[in-house]
């Protein structure tokens, strides 16, 4: 059985993690940034030389086609992203990218053809830290944001996508999206603990967790600390704690799925000898299962309800975004787990509960993801690590869930 | 009996909240700053035209001092500071020195003299606003703080104490401190709401609540929202809420003097979709009893213990001040209670739950404090408020206090 050469791949994930790389041993290559460029530049010359045509398009995404024996078929599409969070790993991305290249390198190496194309994506901005909202490339490929929005976007410092994409030489003259994919993989770190936790090779990701974000907000009355006795307060500090007890018990109630974190607690003025006038909370809740997500949402919103009936604060809840779960394609799937079955490796089904590139992707071709485990489940972290050997293992599932799906019964195989 | 000048004592309240005055009708009038010099001035001004003796000693308390008939008797002083908070309100602090000037006043209108001569003090930078820590010149006139320490304490732009009393023109000659005072009395607004709840004119402050200040950290595990189970994290956000809730169950356990204030909380790295590395909370916790205040602080120590055996976050607690409570002086107590009772105004005995410079004073002098109500509560805000009927009522507490003290049997009465 045809497998990747795990030294090359690690070799040159090791050599792109120099561009921009960190004291901690870490990546800071934010979108359309110098540092984001030559990683970019870097990952072209490779794609080059391994025979690709690479073609830009107007939101500066990279396609790097390995031309099929009928090449006017739609491509199998192997993408994820190259920038990284500002004190970002060296897997988060750049993975799944680096991965497709040496899919591509395994099939000159074997000298492989297949019949639809194959390409290697690097989408633009998929960490959103620059310009907002995240996996922005994949976002207007698909339709989900507008190119001419896209473009206006600023960063702090009022420079627009537009400008940024001039400026690294990366505004390319294809049009965006409106392109037939028949089939799109997404090789990632699982950026989580589960893997490592169950001790398996691959997960096979069926899907991506929905996501609800609140903003909550309870204003009391700023008071002097000393003078006010308990009874006469309006101290929404005391008020939160409830609320936040209910979102977590509502969070154990749906596991192992269910996802409730409180990242952000914020207290006005922020003194400690007065009871805070004010505090928000920003909410962030996910499940895979759309039905069980509104389920969680309406039990949260019940139980605000219900304490605000004796608070003596005024909570208001905000639903600031709603991301419905993701299934991804079924013909994906199988195609992913033939692979792992063939190739003999541990693992599980799993649903993403990171965002990514294919959830943008699914909307338009048929998409599944493939994870590894990642240490500790640490990623956004200049410590996140993948070993050399699921790494390799990560990328041998990916050749063959793109080789199966091209040899998938209602396709013609004429490869190998 | 005699009365003080209502009238009088609110057109100078009103005139001397010109100084500073803000937008929102409260009043800017931080510590050695131009509008303190300004407000120091006009009282200065005043208290000359009221034909008494200033002075001002090193650290730039001013004394105004009403001369008696046996002047090397230990004076009575009535003291409280002129300095405000950024968002101040008209009352606070500045009452305490304008119904000082008041009794004066009132005293010269009805030709009364005393015996032992009556003062009445500016305290230097009592709410600790520009130069921590607060209640400076009472400070150092108590022998809490050192002189050259105090003078050598520098705001955010590194300007020092010794630099600023220069600027506005207040660093006076006299010692500060080592000297002897009869009786020291502080007319205050309550800060708080219980006067105003407990439909009561008058609070005879026996004594000031011991303080406990805490800070509270937790460190947990930095990770994504979205991939890592609820059972495999380490969530400071879910470890604190059972922390707190013990802190306001200790609180109301120790109603109505028990307080607990959670005044702060910040989380790291404060974004939506991470679990939070770490937390942390500012926590003042308050009762005027010692013994009490001592067994609330061992059964918060004692719950934070029990809950780190089954947290997986580890949290610290640190014990950042104590104040221990204070009682006041029993001779002026009951010459406040006497003078309340010969005028007939309802009252209740009560503690204070903010810190005053009277706290330090009684610490060199026989000290009680007066409290009027304050609408709302309110204090260190703009829309802080005592009706003029309180505070002249307030005022004639204190005149009769005053008398009453000079006149308490171990001392020969030649007023009236």
């Amino acid at each position: 059985m045809v497998r990747v050469d795990g030294e090359r791949l690690w070799s040159r994930l090791m050599e792109i993690a120099q561009i921009g790389k960190t004291e901690k041993g870490g990546v800071c290559r934010v979108a359309l940034t110098q540092e984001d460029k030559e990683g970019r530049d870097q990952f072209v010359a490779w794609c080059k030389h391994a025979g690709c045509t690479v073609s830009v398009d107007c939101i500066g995404n990279i396609f790097a086609r390995r031309h099929g024996t009928c090449d006017d078929l739609a491509p199998v599409i192997m993408g994820s992203h190259l920038d990284s969070q500002p004190t970002g790993g060296r897997f988060d991305g750049v993975y799944g990218v680096i991965a497709g290249l040496e899919v591509i390198e395994t099939l000159n190496d074997h000298e492989i053809n297949t019949e639809a194309p194959l390409e290697v994506v690097c989408w633009t901005s998929e960490e959103g830290v620059r310009f907002s909202p995240a996996m922005f490339g994949s976002g207007v490929f698909s339709g989900t944001i507008r190119l001419e929005e896209a473009l206006n976007v600023a960063d702090k410092d009022d420079i627009t996508v537009d400008e940024a994409l001039d400026s690294i030489g990366y505004r390319g003259n294809v049009p965006v999206g409106n392109k037939p994919v028949k089939a799109a993989f997404e090789l990632h770190i699982e950026q989580g603990p589960i893997l490592e936790a169950e001790n398996k090779v691959i997960g096979v990701v069926t899907g991506v967790q929905g996501i609800r974000w609140y903003d909550i907000e309870i204003k009391g009355k700023e008071t002097h600390a000393g003078p006010t006795p308990m009874s006469l307060r309006e101290d929404p500090v005391a008020s939160v704690l409830p609320i936040l007890q209910s979102l977590y018990d509502i969070g154990a109630k749906h596991a192992p799925w269910g996802r409730v974190t409180v990242g952000e607690i914020v207290t006005w003025p922020g003194s400690r000898n007065t009871v805070p006038g004010r505090l928000t909370c920003a909410v962030d809740m996910r499940h895979p299962d759309n039905e069980v997500l509104d389920a969680m949402d309406r039990e949260f919103k019940s139980v605000v309800a219900s304490l605000s009936e004796t608070q003596t604060t005024a909570t208001h809840i905000a639903d600031v975004w709603h991301s419905p779960a993701v299934k991804f394609a079924e013909e994906c799937i199988v195609s992913i787990r033939q692979a792992v079955s063939e190739l003999g490796y541990t693992n599980m089904d799993m649903y993403s509960g990171a965002g990514h590139d294919s959830v943008n992707i699914s909307r338009v071709a048929p998409t599944a993801m493939i994870f590894i485990p990642c240490k500790d489940g640490l990623s956004h972290n200049e410590a996140e690590y993948a070993s050399p050997q699921d790494v390799t293992s990560g990328c041998d599932v990916l050749l063959h869930a793109v080789l199966n799906v091209i040899n998938s019964p209602e396709q013609t195989s004429r490869h190998g």
